[in-house]
């Protein structure tokens, strides 16, 4: 190894690689193109470029000595950095140098390009009756001949007015009741949960009432804001799961749960404080956003920045308290950890989980800050790692409702699968890792801007043609400059894979051609002595230097992809039919899919292209469904335990499926439908 | 104001009086009969005498400087009391000396002589039916083939072998269940609430489980420590409520949260940390005591002090877990300031409550340190200040079941009354203050060693025969200086005005009879000029000077007995009936009463002697029916809200009725079951 080059990983967007020694972490972070802000261009004068050093060494679970890797403390950090930041390990990006190995966070404020959100809401048919409901009393005043007590009276009205019984009421909502209800002049707004117990109590008549809809992913966490009255979406958040830093896959969140003694606690408190941070974050859009303008004189106001609510806009300035109401889906494994419940079993075979069925829990008790006697609903679990996130796939796609046989895969980290119709459905899983995320490329990265998104290949030339975020015009309608490309996200790797194989610069197997090479794209790589072909050239990027993708990162799509046909086709196998009607592609980036260029690469089995559907992040949809409509929280329970799950890889021709599905777009199996998408010579090529 | 002087209240005894200053508070305690330990003679060398000074100033809700009514910190201390405890405001009693006004703590091992109990169990008839039941099963282990979760295994066994459908489980008990059901081999034993939700699993076959029945009053804390399989009452432990230095009645309580910001939290705390407090004494029971043995060479143990066990006797050793329910009845003030509701209301006309409904809290949400999925029980309210422990004293009772007329006082630091059969139950509650409980007399004192419990007094010679609690010989059979009495507790106060006036030494309106006293224990005080009788002389007690009671410690009495005998006559009359068939006494000291005093000095209106009975602690009696039966909760549910409630204090006639029951036994009520009780030319009294 190297004495002169350190590994470093920067979080949350999973840039890594090597670099010298003794540069800056701020350098170190644009080789890598983890983009730290630096205001003052390294000037030591902003202290923008604020850091925290996570691990100052790591080995996959083997964790050292902290904060041993970067240089000494420096006296100008004092002036940006206090003795408590500085405990947690911050430190300025252009004061301290890398003097080994790091993992190190990037706070959101120093980050100079946000995650761009591809979690949208969709539009789905949701019934209203959501599990949360308002209802407005008058109540008289108690009199020495009517004495009785502030709860009974509201009861009284409610049953009355609304036929609500036998309710039960928080304690911590009992505790505001005598003074709410004196407040309102006995007139008060209850918040009720599922008919069954009073949640909240408000003065006077209110009509609206906020609920959140989260969707865990092993890599990101998405939330819908909604409003539960009108089932419109305010705002949707998300953010990477901050356990990445324990482990990329649920496997090694499970490792490292078992190597580690409190380990589950540490990754639960993470994913608590993520779900905290996504709901301040809600919250703020509904303020109006603090501008920096000079106080005119006689002003009122501590400082220089005035708020100047921008016009026309009126803000619905929402607390948490005003959350009164959360839905969670998310696969079994992430379940388990934000529940600690022990994930040991749930990642040996058979794989039992701790439970099934959907849980009502206090958000108090998971320590999600919203309205304290609110309750969290966690979407029951199928089987195996497919779990409640997958449910809400069903429950939002309702393939039991339906004649045709549909294929429901949801791409994400971890690949899940639902086959069948209102006969039957199967389901399973299969680890295609986060590869098709952008991770584990070389030149891989999150969704943000700077990523390209979108890669066609000139199969004439093997000239590359692409898209970045953040920027509508195509490479060849820019000025090479203008491009400031990053790296790959996950459609572009899509693209990419189908792209390469159209081209012929990949054979079948994923080989480089090298015999069939049109341009001086291919290449040997001078260090490395690999052969790897350029996306784009230095002069059109952001990092200085050219972006490639390398045999590795093919076999590593290649890995991702095969998991995803085998599983499949085992799972059309079991059901005993010829063909899928429907192919629905769901997860993170489903929605930025081409379906064209999926069939190309052979994410799935034949099928017509008409019939390939993007349906987006349907496991949010059907947190948000659940959300919404309490009637899809018994549905989502009575799906999870009729869905016969299959594992995978204790089918007996599993490892043969796989290996030939590795292949582009498969081995053996025919593909009539890519006719016409694909020369002839390239398809039946050997 | 004499400068000399300072006012002293030693807790949680109440003692309380002025003292020369300048004297060590170790002095000052044995002054007023507070009792602190001192092993050395105040050598200032065993640190036994520990005391925290609570307040240096007192004025009712004034609270002004700390611990300046203390002399200053002293080197000896030191050795004996860190720096913690220090801040705190603890001292050494026996170096600490008066400059002020103070209100000492004299923690529980500082304590000369514990309280002793009072409040035993009685044997009543409970149908077992706990509202937390044991259910084992065993099931099997999952396979590929039926690869179910583990809380969906334990609920199928639940359901086929002994019915229970649609069960819950809590958050805490669902983290366990993966690593319990390994641990018991895939047998486990559930605990089931309500048949509703699982509160615990522990590995094997189980048959024990324990709960807690607690009775909070104004004053003392008493608690039952059951097995909720047997029945059987394994203890009973008590202590002050923790409150009292907030003020000792309801009123003050509810004045104190109004005039203090946190006051409602600071009281609730201190009375669930006495709750801790109690469980752990309960508890600690359960082990074998650790005695002072020297060790013998080549024993183990870290010192000199070794655990012996007792020879023949197995020790439970339970933990806090095993106790698994836990119910409490206490009046609506104390109700209310435990859940942190505000009282406010409750103590203000038409006093309507927060709630009435029984309470189901999780123990957690209280800070109660018991298993942590498990429930408090909070018995329902009647209204005004009659509360969960009165509806204890009726489901306890059961008038509501039975044909003739009852009338049921609960004596406590407030008095509740309820009168009535299976047709109709009317309650009340009036102020009868501490005074019978020994608080706010001159020699007044809480039941505990050393407290004169039964007097009686010669009619021909006023001689005086008592006996003290410790000690079974009466004062007849023994030798002065072996008494060593300290002052009067309840049943004594009780036995002493009914003595008296039945001596002819008070009169019919309480007043001394100067002119008919037969000793020279009827004199006038030197010092103050007040006339007083006395009980002991100074050779007789602990504290070096004659037990007296004054003309003001019968008013004290007078004004207690006539609020309760207004109280019952007002239900009478609002019954419209001539008289009642039964009279039980109920309370904390309601199994030391003796029921031909009570009637002498006139407690309630006239009755048969034979149908006075005492019932003791029913209110505890009603909190131990809803822990061992879950019928007895909706019992009591139903109870509360089908009982009258009337507000005496509004009642037009109260004042007029509450002047005539100050006189003994009353102004102008006949009593024609004294006869014979009370010589004839007394009973004529004008």
């Amino acid at each position: 190894m190297d004495d002169n080059i350190a590994k470093i990983i920067f979080q949350p967007s999973g840039r890594r690689g090597e670099v010298p020694k003794d540069i800056s972490i701020i350098e170190a972070s644009r080789l890598l193109g983890a983009d730290i802000e630096a205001l003052c261009g390294e000037k030591k004068v902003c202290g923008k470029c604020k850091v925290r050093i996570e691990e100052g060494f790591f080995e996959k679970y083997g964790i050292d000595s902290k904060l041993s890797h970067v240089s000494g403390w420096q006296e100008e950090e004092e002036k940006f950095i206090n003795t408590q930041d500085r405990e947690a390990g911050y430190r300025l990006g252009c004061v301290a140098k890398v003097l080994g190995d790091l993992l190190v966070f990037v706070p959101e404020e120093s980050r100079a390009g946000k995650q761009v959100v591809s979690k949208a809401a969709r539009d789905i048919l949701i019934e209203h009756n959501p599990a949360v409901k308002l209802f407005y009393v008058e109540v008289s005043k108690p009199t020495i001949e009517e004495p009785t007590g502030d709860f009974e009276r509201i009861c009284a009205a409610l049953e009355k007015e609304h036929g609500l019984k036998d309710l039960k009421i928080d304690i911590s909502t009992l505790r505001r009741l005598p003074t709410v209800l004196r407040q309102g002049g006995w007139k008060v707004t209850l918040s009720v949960w599922l008919d069954q117990e009073v949640i909240r109590v408000r003065p006077g008549k209110i009509e609206a009432s906020y609920g959140l809809a989260v969707d865990i992913g092993t890599t990101t966490v998405a939330a819908y804001f909604c409003n539960l009255a009108t089932m419109e979406v305010l705002d949707t958040v998300s953010m990477m799961n901050p356990q990445c830093k324990y482990g990329e896959d649920v496997m090694s969140r499970i490792t490292y749960h078992m190597m580690n003694e409190g380990g589950l606690k540490k990754m639960s408190d993470d994913i608590v404080e993520a779900l905290n941070t996504l709901i301040d974050q809600a919250l703020s859009a509904t303020y109006p956003p603090k501008k920096k303008v000079k106080k005119q004189k006689g002003e009122q106001g501590p400082d220089e920045w005035i708020e100047v609510p921008e016009e026309g806009k009126t803000y619905l300035r929402l607390t948490r308290e005003d959350i009164e109401d959360i839905t969670i889906g998310c696969n079994t494994a992430m379940h388990h950890i934000l529940l600690q419940l022990d994930p040991e079993h749930v990642g040996m075979a058979p794989f039992p989980p701790v439970i099934h069925h959907s849980l009502d829990i206090k958000a108090r008790d998971l320590g999600i800050n919203i309205n304290p006697s609110s309750y969290v609903f966690v979407l029951p679990n199928e089987a195996g790692f497919v779990g409640a996130d997958n449910v809400g796939v069903l429950i939002a796609e309702e393939p039991y409702n339906k004649d045709e046989i549909q294929l429901i895969i949801d791409i994400g980290t971890n690949g899940e699968l639902v086959l069948g119709n209102k006969k039957k459905l199967i389901s399973s899983s299969c680890a295609t890792g986060p590869a098709l995320e952008g991770a584990q490329l070389t030149y891989g990265m999150r969704a943000a801007p700077g990523a390209m998104e979108r890669i066609r290949i000139d199969p004439e030339t093997h000239d590359v043609d692409y898209k970045v975020i953040g920027r509508d015009a195509w490479r060849q309608f820019s000025e090479p400059k203008e491009m400031k490309a990053k790296g790959i996200c996950g459609s572009g790797i899509l693209d990419l894979l189908a792209e390469l194989y159209k081209a012929g610069i990949v054979n079948k197997s994923g080989a480089f051609n090298k015999d069939g090479q049109k341009s001086n794209r291919f290449r040997k790589n001078p260090d490395n002595r690999q052969y790897e072909f350029v996306l784009a050239w230095a002069e059109e990027t952001s990092i200085g230097k050219d972006i490639v993708v390398t045999q590795k990162d093919v076999r590593q799509i290649q890995l991702a992809k095969g998991a995803l046909y085998a599983g499949c086709k085992l799972m059309v196998q079991r059901m005993g039919i010829e063909k899928v009607d429907k192919v629905k592609i769901a997860g993170a980036f489903g929605t930025h899919v081409d379906r064209e260029k999926a069939l190309i690469m052979g994410l799935f089995p034949d099928c017509d292209l008409e019939k390939i559907v993007s349906v987006g992040n349907a496991a949010g949809d059907g947190c948000r469904a659940a959300l919404l409509n309490r009637d899809k929280r018994a549905e989502a329970n009575w799906v999870s335990r009729n869905v016969e799950y299959i594992e995978l890889t204790v089918e007996p021709n599993f490892q043969q499926e796989f290996m030939g599905a590795m292949h582009l777009p498969h081995m053996t199996d025919a593909f009539p439908h890519l006719k016409g998408l694909v020369p002839e010579e390239i398809l039946n090529q050997k």
